[in-house]
């Protein structure tokens, strides 16, 4: 049974994880016949956001602590990951994705990413095994492709903004619809919009679901 | 397009919504070309626990603002709506449908339901609209028409010592598998095991997306 490891950055698209995005993931792997193993670096989230008023709110919680949420508790610290635990990665998305993970939702092009998260994604890489990245994750995994040198075709769907700094950060961005995903076959890098421009789970999972099967042929 | 409003109860399934029920909940709705109404009681939890330590923390939280973490933002106040505004109710599961909705958790078959919830509830049993109520939430639901002298069939799976209070309430248990579901014809209501059985979401999945397709054709 492949394993697939599933990088969360909290519980909710404003301050974490996407939870739609991270769910129908899990859903996807599980119907596949695949295995998720959530992760999440153990750091205080950037902000917290009450999601009903959309402003921040006070107090700091944990990105290991409120992604168990989303795992049901069945997660593990990032940091005591390698890459040999799995057979490939997946990047969920949501404003978590660019705030606590790395720094692209303030810092743009010039983002720092999560010391833990970029060796464990470098790893992944390293080993040849299939990284999928979803919704805005696709600028974090552009970071921390493009310190390396490498220059894979990546997706956020249409938005010039993040295109643009996917660009410069070294990917080559590529438009695409939300139930669509975009492949690169030479680094073994899948992306799909999401809610980048989704409206709903519903066309928001048929992307999904496309890139899991495509990381899962990819691990082969 | 049918109205379906989806009552959450937080956002984690320790003290809230069962995360992986709410979004598959949704999933089903928008495959079926029906829209979600999602709404949540104006409250504070009843507790706050570490999905990681799976122990009670320390702080406040409220059941509204974290229910807008699984609904993207777009969620009311139980409160504001009424039968009229939707066709039928959903309850998806998790400890918040038996801790913050009512405190069955706490109370068993002499549980207090909270009078938002019941009120809301009650006016759409009122008006023959169906109800849907997955995981442990036919608790909940058990004693919303229990005490209106309704005995409805009902199913939380199979765990013996629950099966025992909802019919203690006065409804019907009966038992059921993780991918199917209970309709109780007369009263409208439907509902389905879930995780009170599930090993992960596909699974899950397929006895919600049979709860929902059952809710839509009794909206008819």
């Amino acid at each position: 049974m492949k394993k697939i490891a599933v990088c969360l950055s909290g519980c909710g698209f404003l301050d974490g994880a996407e939870i739609h995005e991270s769910v129908l993931t899990l859903l996807a792997i599980d119907q596949a016949g695949a295995k998720a193993v959530c992760c999440a670096p153990d750091i205080n989230q950037a902000q917290v956001v009450d999601h009903l008023s959309k402003s921040p709110a006070a107090g700091t919680r944990n990105v290991l602590a409120e992604s168990a949420r989303i795992a049901r508790g069945e997660i593990v610290n990032i940091k005591k990951l390698v890459a040999a635990d799995v057979d490939a990665l997946i990047f969920p998305g949501g404003f978590g994705a660019a705030k606590n993970l790395c720094s692209f939702a303030t810092d743009g092009a010039n983002c720092h990413v999560n010391a833990d998260v970029e060796k464990f994604a470098g790893d992944i890489l390293a080993a040849r095994k299939p990284i999928g990245a979803i919704c805005i994750a696709p600028a974090l995994l552009a970071r921390i492709v493009g310190k390396k040198d490498l220059h894979p075709k990546l997706t956020i769907g249409t938005d010039k903004g993040t295109a643009d700094a996917i660009n410069k950060m070294g990917a080559q961005h590529c438009t695409c619809a939300v139930t669509e995903m975009v492949v690169d076959e030479k680094y073994k890098i899948v992306s799909t919009p999401a809610y980048m421009l989704g409206r709903g789970p519903a066309e928001v999972f048929e992307g999904i679901r496309k890139l899991v099967g495509e990381v899962l042929r990819l691990c082969a």
